[in-house]
Formats: C-alpha cells, structure tokens, sequence
C-alpha cells in the first residue's frame, strides 16, 4: 500500500469481528480452560497397550464414563443444532441492514439527508459523486489480515467493489463470501465467491473444513491482477553473444490470488504421511 | 513431567475444546472474513481530520451508515441475549452427566458393571482401588497447554483431586472454576476456584475480560508448592572469611500458581501508557 493510502485506511469503517456467527476472542482463549471431560480415544490400539495394568474394576469404571460421555454427545448435538438455528435467525434479520447498507454504498437509494439538503454552490463538483466511494477498501484495509492481502495493484479494482456478503450454509457450518463489483477493465464477472464447505461440529466434536472453492476470475486482455510478465533476456543457443528478449509470465502477489481454487489434501495424502512417520 | 508420567498420558481422557461454549477452531479462522460491518469509530478527532476532505453528501451517507449500524447492534444484543441463555440451557442439562461423572471418579458411586463382577482370587490385591485414581491428573496432561502448567513437584497433589468443573454467570460472559479436592497433606482447602469477570459482548461489541480472581491457598506446614526454601551462605558484615548459612524462601513454578489472584491494569495505568506514547 501506498502511504497515501494507508493514512486513508485507519477511520471510518472496519471489518468487523463479532458477526454473530457466536466467535468472542475471549471465549477462544478460555474455552478450552473452561470445561473438561472424556473424550472418546480414537487410538485404541496404543489404549489398550497403556491400560493393560490397571485394575479390571478400573477398565470397567472407565467404561461406564466412555458410555456417559457418549450419552452427552447426544445432548451436545442437540445443542449444536439449536445453536446452528440461532444463528441462521439472526443472519435473516440482518439481511434488512445490509440490503440498505448496499444501496447506500453504492448510490442505488439516495438518503433522505442529501435529497433534503439545499443546493448550494459548491455543490457543483459533487454532482457525481455517488454512494460511498472507497467503502469497501477501507472496511478490508482496516482489517489487520485482509489489509495485507491487498496490494497497491489491487487498489484500483477495488473502486468497482460494490458489496460483500457471507451466507451461512443451512445444512452444515460452510459459508459462502460474495464479492459483488459494477463493471470494470479488470474482469468480466459480475461476483466473484469463496465457498467454505464446513462439516457438522457436532459429527466429530470439532467442526472440519472439507472443501474451498473460489471463482476462476475471467480476466480482460492483459488485465490479470495475478500475474506479472516480465522481459527476460534469453541467449540463442550456441549463439555467440546474441540475444533475444523474451515475455515471461509469472503470478504475483494479489489479493484476487483469494479466489484461486485451494486444492484440500485428500485422506490418501494424509496416509502417505503418516506411513513416512511410521 | 518424568518420563513415566509423560508415558501415562497420552490415553484415557483429555480436555475436550469444543465445550458448550459455542466455541469451535475453524470458527475462530473464519470469523473474520465471514460478515463485514461498519463499525462505530472511537477515535473521533481522528476521524475528524481525515473525513474534512470528503463532500458533504457523503458525510451525510456515512452518517446515515451509522445510523443503519446502530439499529443493527441493537438486534445483534439480543442474538447475544439469546445465545447466552442457549448456552446456560445446555450448561444445566450437562450436570447430570458431570455429577455422574465425579461420583464415578471418585468412588462415590460404583458402576452396575463392577458390582455384578464375581468377586476372583486376583482381585484381593485392588480391593483398595477406589474410583478412577489419576482421571484429573490425565485429563489436565492430555490438553498442550495444561500439560506445560503441570509441573513434577505437583503430581502429589493431584492424587487428590476429586473434581474439576466450570459455571457460567447468568447475567454476563464470566465464568468460574471450580476444582475439588479430598483431604490431602498439602492445604487445608476444600476447594480451589478460579474466576473470569467477563463484561457482555453486546456492550461494546468486543468480550472484555474485567477482572480475574482466585483462591488464596492455605499451606500447610512446609507444603507449600509455589515456594522453594533454598539454603544461602552469607558472609558476615565486615567479617573475614566468616559465613552463616541462611534460608530464602523464592517462589517456583507450579501448577498451584494458577490460583494466585492477578492483578488487572487499570483504566488509569491505560492512560499513563497512552501518555507514555503520544
């Protein structure tokens, strides 16, 4: 970022990081303080090695508190359930808000304020102004994460942010960001999304990301924010002393490289590794 | 921890993260970049200065924004409203499970399963195994953090305790510990707790951590593990080549430090830092 720009970024909005999806810093911190109990050993061949010596009334009281436990895990579906409602509930109400917040940004509504204030003369210049110019830039770049995401070459694309939107999934814990934008040089996509597929925390006790998924952005000619060509000076071969110029194409840092497909480690990645560890 | 202790460990029971609490680790990832928001901003002179230069229609259309913000807080207190009595609902339908739990543990209660067991001619040597001996102890080793707040000179101690359980203030975010214990060489208290006073999210939008408390400990005779007494020649004022030995009493790390009270900064030690850096 220019500095110019990073004076711009510390006021007005911020990305913010209690969004009644039920995450408090504090509670993040605490939790795993907060309660204790059995957990279920998945590793039940090393269980067996490390339980062999103890008493048989003692295999057998663990027993009972492995059953317990599993009977409470029910109990905590049902909360995760009731949870996952709650939330649900609350992200349709403020749709209102965001909807209005929308127009508002991008000139769709004017406010009542403006329509009501006297022309005056200055008021000249501002004829074009529409909505928020900027909003969104600032919103992200206020944002300690996101603000490094975005690069000075991003900056101009952003001026054809017109929204951003999170939809929980109903089904699971995924979620799905739109990035809306009015028409520009960059690309020809009217949103462009990353999809969060999250599985049902209450399956395996602690909710799983399973999938990604972004948008392939179609860029215009020449317009790909993600890629960077360079001249390169290349000797012709066996060539004594001459030379060609060549282009080379290279990615580069971006904040549009978020959209790029993540590719998820499969489970048989995962028993390579393990069988190298073993 | 020895070695053997550390071998212990790793089985059995562990301290489960996802608690009720509402809490969930990928949450904590995505939170961030799930829902923007304008956000009111605390630093009005600031903001001041730097929104001089826009056209008064748009200060208008912010003004609006935060308007539109201001009603949205409004219903995003009672999804915390709500989501907090969701979570004590569940905190109350968890306590049969945990008294279950202690009484299992401790011995209080034995399980149909060792009760209907024919009594045989190995079990002469565990007639005096009661409960689960060392289910805290693993539970506590089994969790990363914990683990390294646990420390050798503590095991001892640990033998005796009966229960660990948490509840959760009705009226705010705050929490209290409670960790039980029998009848041991080491203090006379029945309980040690430990106490979170955390303001409301929906104040200020953010969970603040007000004040923390915990249990002065009473020692008994030379029990005390948070001090060592070490033995120190001393030199006599003036004196040439004579020496005294004297004891200093140093605290140590223990797991027992977890309850000594801790001191917030005050609003006022705030300022004198903020005085500090302007």
């Amino acid at each position: 970022m220019s500095d110019k720009a990073a004076a711009e970024q510390d006021t007005v909005v911020e990305v913010d990081a209690n969004d009644g999806r039920g995450f408090q810093p504090v509670d993040a911190a605490t939790a795993q303080l907060a309660q204790l109990a059995v957990a279920e050993d998945t590793q039940e061949a090393e269980e067996d090695d490390d339980l062999a010596n103890l008493p048989k009334k003692v295999l057998l009281r663990l027993d009972a508190l492995r059953k317990l436990q599993e009977a409470q895990a029910e109990v905590e579906e049902e909360f995760e359930k009731e949870r996952k409602q709650l939330e649900l509930k609350y992200e349709k109400l403020y749709q209102p808000f965001y909807h209005q917040r929308a127009e508002i940004v991008t000139g769709a509504k004017e406010v009542d304020a403006v329509s009501a204030e006297p022309q005056t003369e200055g008021d000249a210049d501002e004829e074009d102004v529409k909505g928020v110019p900027g909003f969104w830039l600032r919103a992200l770049m206020n944002h300690s994460v996101l603000a490094d995401l975005i690069h000075e070459r991003d900056l101009a694309a952003f001026e054809f942010l017109a929204d951003v939107h999170s939809a929980s999934h109903e089904e699971d814990n995924g979620f799905k960001l739109t990035f809306e934008f009015s028409e520009n040089p960059f690309f020809t996509n009217k949103t462009l999304t990353k999809e969060y597929d999250i599985g049902d925390a209450s399956e395996s006790g602690e909710a799983v990301l399973r999938n990604v998924t972004g948008t392939v952005i179609d860029w215009k000619e020449s317009q790909n924010l993600c890629e960077v060509t360079k001249k390169v000076k290349q000797r012709a071969k066996g060539g004594k002393g001459e030379s060609r110029v060549i282009s080379r194409t290279e990615p580069c840092d971006s904040f549009f490289q978020f959209f790029t497909p993540v590719e998820m480690p499969s489970e048989e990645d995962d028993e390579d590794v393990r069988a190298a560890w073993s």
